[in-house]
């Protein structure tokens, strides 16, 4: 029997430089505001040099050692699945540089609620910073989207 | 474009308690030995939640809260990818019980290199290990396959 899914693999990373996250203010009409840099992983590609291209690519910083620290995920209604594999990295390279996806700037962690943040960044902060949460998971209930922390 | 894979998505959980580790003395002939116990996501079921669900049918133990730590993963012949999920937890309810997928006890993690380890186990345990490492990434290199720990 086969195991397989489709899925589309994506990522996202929050570098931190102390007290401060590189964050990028994302231009995509379907989810505008405030966010960490990331992307899609290319067919082949390790997931780990995929992170670490998406970040150069959209904020010119070399980041090294990133680390997983947990995913956010849905299936569609066709049963697709969709996933975001998160990162930290506190070792990188380079200064910042916007790219046509959005401005990056550095800004502190304890402000980012003062930001225009994205829908469901705030939930997304939680896997990024509770060890305890591996996983924002999103469920299908009456005709929208219900988000879980697991 | 779509962006889709075909995707195989398994996990597998080191459970600790203290410098004990669940070990599981696996029986599947393709892949032999002790290694952490585990297994496949289901279509539709959270990357968490099957995570649990595996730890449970194989052990006896309820696990809360798995953590997230690496992947280990690679794309076969026919362009479909792998991946085995990384998790640790240190908080479980029950006794283990052994299954049919292979015989479960506790070990220390210091004495793992004594124990007839799965093949490849020693490359994992530094991804389970290792804040620096988050994936054990496989490529395909003179007819065989080189493992890259990243």
């Amino acid at each position: 029997m086969s195991r397989q899914e489709s899925v589309t693999l994506t990522n996202m990373c929050m570098i931190r430089d102390g007290g401060r996250v590189l964050v990028q203010h994302r231009t995509d009409p379907d989810w505008p505001g405030v966010t960490f840099p990331g992307g899609h992983v290319e067919p082949g590609e390790s997931l780990t040099d995929a992170v670490i291209r998406e970040v150069c690519e959209e904020t010119g910083l070399r980041i090294a050692a990133p680390r997983l620290c947990g995913v956010k995920d849905w299936v569609n209604d066709d049963g697709s699945r969709y996933i975001v594999l998160l990162y930290q990295a506190s070792r990188f390279e380079g200064t910042p540089v916007s790219s046509a996806e959005g401005e990056v700037y550095w800004a502190e962690l304890n402000g980012l609620a003062g930001l225009p943040m994205a829908e469901g960044m705030d939930a997304m902060l939680r896997v990024f910073l509770d060890e305890e949460i591996s996983e924002q998971w999103f469920l299908r209930e009456d005709g929208g989207w219900t988000s879980i922390l697991k």
